[in-house]
């Protein structure tokens, strides 16, 4: 079992904004992909995420307010499926510390490499919606490589 | 032993400008740190690249001209120093695709997480490099967390 870790850091008074990014539907949209559907924040809830090549389907599995939220992945591609996304809150001085970390993957295929990198460029797509209001979801984000 | 792992793609018509940014120190200077010396292109070549809030030292273990670049850290943090980072280059269609590991970190610190965001946000800036002949090296590097 192999996992992609990531750190951002975002400037805000608490971690309400970015624990709201992480469970409300709109906030979702505003960083990570524009076709975002369901609802986020009830353990037990179903999330769809949705990109010009496929999407993602979540369900809640654990959720502490502005602390932590975790999301198992139900539908998508066959190296996601069972995998855990896992997300940690904490305030440090000015900063909002989210620590993120996709748990699981059998094997570090190349497409694990990709999804590293996607994750790290969407982290700072969340960063810079908790800080300013706007970000770059899908499909307006940022290109990677030759896979999107 | 846990790893760090990216994939880039920078369009291209050939390997040769990432292998280049990756073993001539103007062209490292021009996406990872501005304050690059030594020499890369030799096996047993030492690069130091410096910081404004520190460094790292490597040597030059292998390559591959135009397919495959390794380094050994062998001065700087205690999590890095003994770790390796590997670069293969390969030509996809009109994209030079980059692998990229790092390897060996002894246990997933919240360092990690933090140089794994890093790791990506130099990866795109040396994929702007082999785009456009211009990019973000440190110190103009985009910030992730209050870490850097």
């Amino acid at each position: 079992m192999v996992d992609i870790l990531h750190r951002i850091g975002a400037v805000a008074p608490a971690p309400a904004a970015a624990y709201e990014a992480l469970t409300k539907v709109d906030a979702l949209a505003g960083w990570w992909t524009e076709e975002t559907r369901g609802s986020g924040d009830a353990i037990g809830d179903k999330l769809e995420f949705r990109f010009p090549t496929g999407g993602f389907d979540m369900e809640v599995v654990e959720l502490v307010p502005d602390e932590r939220v975790v999301w198992r992945v139900i539908d998508g591609p066959a190296e996601w499926v069972g995998t855990t996304i896992e997300w940690e809150l904490r305030q440090d001085g000015e900063y909002v510390v989210v620590l993120f970390a996709h748990r699981g993957w059998r094997e570090p295929v190349e497409f694990m490499h990709h999804c590293s990198t996607k994750w790290a460029s969407f982290l700072l797509s969340l960063k810079l919606l908790v800080e300013t209001g706007a970000a770059a979801p899908a499909p307006r984000d940022v290109r990677v490589d030759n896979w999107g």
